[in-house]
């Protein structure tokens, strides 16, 4: 995307910026696909078509790559989702959220929460990752039911919203579930336009 | 707790039996500590206490050994459950659904339906297996909550429920998350006494 230099190509900056967008992509593609013992930055330079030595450049260790790469993709969903309209009923809703934990961002993150809890040397770095983006999906998903978090309950149950969604993610993971997961989800919109008072 | 023969030592079946008992007992405890990579048969006959050879004996393969040891320790948590007396609310009910998901078995289900989603080896057996839990547990979960299914929308309600459940799981992963997790559950339990008409 960057301003072409008088010979034709784009300023080494913006290369290096592609570059290493190029290499957050491909880490959340291995994560998905590989696991995190499948996942080295030897395997996501080869996936991004990147020398290994521009990789650790841009990354000095593994865990550099991958906890950047989550975060990154995590970022890019949200400004994503922003531009997205006000979906128009809480089924809708119901619908957007729990579609945030079947793709591919789900599944990098599920294998890097999941490595944390027996690498310690992810351990502390994805738990405050996770804390940051625990809090940003909590917020977007207040925005999209349009929920007023003053009223008693409403927190815990956007939480348990959230809970449930993240569990339907995982129940996708080994195969498609998306027929259950719609009747579950068609339900479960219903409970909460009552605890919501709709 | 086999019968000791005139000599004082356990029949050969019974010491056979306790072998392959410990083995299942240490393969779940090495998937919840240290992940589907860092278990091998090796790590778990050491810490058995069993040659490597005896454990490949009971377990031809490392398939083998850790989907028989997710399999037993979910039939024992079964039966243990089974014993217990009925939950006296909705409440009481739903922290016995949610307490399934917090402990060594949940951790190292996780890793194995995990590592399941990109070894191929694992994923049809570890699939089946998920299944059989899954149907097990759901009807488990419907007999703590005294729900009658035959009501529309009540199977779908206890299927979210069991979602929830799996993803306050996943949250506890990395971090203690029982406090949030006690607000969560007092909220839907309220909820869920609404949804059940009581």
């Amino acid at each position: 995307m960057g301003e072409l230099t008088a010979r034709g190509a784009p300023p080494k900056q913006d290369r290096s910026r592609a570059t290493r967008q190029r290499l957050l992509e491909s880490a959340v593609t291995c994560l998905a696909e590989r696991g995190w013992s499948g996942s080295t930055v030897t395997v996501v330079a080869e996936h991004a078509g990147v020398s290994r030595g521009a990789a650790q450049h841009h990354f000095p260790t593994r865990e550099d790559l991958f906890t950047a790469a989550v975060e990154y993709v995590a970022e890019e969903r949200s400004a994503a989702l922003r531009d997205l309209p006000a979906p128009g009923s809480t089924h809708a809703a119901v619908e957007q959220i729990v579609a945030l934990y079947t793709g591919p961002l789900f599944r990098a993150a599920l294998q890097l929460w999941v490595a944390a809890s027996y690498e310690p040397q992810l351990g502390p770095r994805v738990g405050a990752l996770e804390s940051r983006i625990g809090r940003e999906t909590h917020r977007m998903a207040v925005g999209l039911l349009g929920a007023d978090e003053r009223e008693p309950g409403v927190r815990e149950t956007v939480q348990g919203l959230l809970d449930m969604a993240r569990g339907l993610g995982l129940a996708n993971l080994l195969s498609d579930d998306s027929a259950r997961r719609s009747r579950v989800v068609a339900q479960w919109a219903r409970v909460l336009d009552d605890v919501l008072g709709r």
